[in-house]
């Protein structure tokens, strides 16, 4: 244990993009523009907002410039208090100006190249996201081309995005573990993070896209990393797929990152194991940090609202153990 | 992290006992003697077989003398593959010999009193729990008396224990926080276990009964609690209710605890958040042991084999995510 934390983390929201693209049922734009809302709501300040991929490969994120032009254009709802109504707030896209944030609020959207960049500059991005693997099958059928494949790729995206003074964040999967591959050495975690971050990624979130990873293999994957980019550009991201995310998350805080990736109850799932967990949910992460006395900005009530919102749009209960607590407490009354 | 681990861990399988006490259900004995068996089956080596407690206040318990004495009868059943039937092996109490433990197996048993003691004697008795609480709120509320007033009603309990010559575990619970007087102090808990270890107990079981510890506020108690109990005579006993149970079990095993109590599919619930999580699941520690090179003895698709079939019996599916995993991946077929 360290024996001081950092005072505050910051949380970034995946659920309406990591967590949405991996549910069955592709939802609507308005319900995905008022999920975003509402997180915004529950004091959340990073709320992925969309991919802009081709829907044919990802039905789940069709529309992702409407979503992303409508939760800029409005005011964002604020408050732990937030109606049912999903009605959605009149205007043309604000705040345009590149690099700022609208609200104080950051809506990154995942762009796989120039014309998914293009796109979303048009919808009002101010931050950006690539997509990189530390496996290189993992790549292959992913995103179809080798890891060097993808980083040239990467570099014309890049530098359009700086043109375009917009943030730049870059992801690595399977940075414990790959389907295909089995474990993955640290060394090729660190190879793809140093890569990214000389094509000038901002911010480099590491995905245990399968969840293997366990405290062990996830400080010994960041020790690696750390020798090529320092804690303060990495963001860790994690599957819970094993339960692990959590144990994960606190290891990671020990090797000075603050910045987490999370989906409000869970959402999502493991493409690579239906039915299996997914994100790690972000009340877990909120519940872990208020336990350490590290601020979040998030109002952890606010946010199993939302879990439980969005749960009831796609017909199941929040997978997350704290929801499941806090909506017990409130049913006994303690 | 520490550079070397243990070699191995024990997992003390609660299921039988703290799972299904706290699940609505009773379920009859016959099936009791068949999770038993099944958890042995998988490699279990310390299983929980009951509580010796009124069925008046404990229905779930009810039985737990036939319980024990059917386990302690027949030889379990051993290997991943067991079959669905529950027919009960035939023969009388075998293994009664003071403190030994039948084919290798242990099966403690709760015993909240003398009565409780001499009844699971008769029924062949190995090892016997007490249960105090770091909690005298909790304490009042559970075996309606003080703090004090337990340990000394355990002294004539440890003392016929001795006596018989049966191994003594005891519980102290709400180690971390209590549902009545929020967090309870290290020393609060480290007293406790003193007095329990001044009493004779061979082992002693921390209890985070409502899981609102932390890996911090875990490592404080524990911190507190080894500089009068060493780490060889502790155990950690993590509920799962907000999802931090495995994180605490990591941060308890860079403190040199080497015991833990799980339950198979998580069973059970929490008693003060009706709905909530209960036991961290056995799957999820067997996983994070396998996973960091640390032997259990048990075989983790016998494991989740049997969180399925003791799911079924409850006419729910496991609560573990290792256990959705893995099932997750035997029917994608990977």
């Amino acid at each position: 244990m360290r024996t001081s934390w950092p005072s505050a983390v910051r949380l970034v929201e995946v659920g309406a993009r990591d967590g949405l693209q991996n549910e069955n049922a592709p939802l609507p734009v308005s319900v995905r523009v008022e999920l975003i809302r509402r997180l915004v709501g529950a004091g959340l300040k990073s709320v992925e907002a969309g991919a802009f991929v081709s829907p044919k490969w990802v039905p789940q994120m069709d529309g992702s410039a409407e979503v992303l032009a409508r939760v800029l254009a409005g005011p964002p709802r604020t408050g732990a208090t937030v109606g049912a109504a999903a009605g959605v707030v009149a205007g043309g896209v604000t705040g345009g100006s590149a690099g700022e944030v609208a609200g104080g609020v950051d809506y990154p959207v995942l762009v796989p190249n120039l014309q998914g960049l293009e796109a979303a500059l048009a919808a009002g991005a101010q931050t950006v996201a690539v997509f990189a693997a530390a496996s290189d099958t993992f790549s292959q059928r992913n995103i179809h081309c080798s890891i060097a494949e993808s980083l040239e790729r990467f570099r014309t995206v890049a530098g359009a995005a700086r043109t375009a003074g917009v943030k730049l964040r870059g992801y690595v999967s399977c940075v414990a573990g790959c389907p295909y591959e089995g474990a993955i050495a640290p060394q090729a975690v660190a190879g793809v993070a140093a890569a990214l971050r000389a094509l000038g990624c901002d911010e480099i979130s590491l995905g245990d896209t399968i969840g293997t990873g366990n405290p062990d293999s996830i400080r010994r994957m960041l020790e690696a990393v750390l020798r090529e980019v320092p804690a303060e550009r990495l963001a860790g991201h994690y599957h819970d797929t094993y339960g692990m995310a959590v144990a994960n998350v606190y290891a990671s805080l020990e090797l000075g990152l603050t910045v987490f990736d999370a989906a409000v109850g869970g959402l999502g799932g493991c493409p690579y194991a239906p039915g299996a967990s997914g994100n790690v949910a972000t009340e877990e992460l909120v519940w872990l940090f208020d336990g350490l006395g590290i601020a979040t900005g998030v109002d952890l009530e606010a946010l199993v609202d939302t879990a439980v919102w969005i749960g009831n749009r796609l017909g199941r209960a929040p997978a997350s153990r704290v929801a499941r607590a806090v909506l017990a407490r409130r049913r006994s009354g303690h």
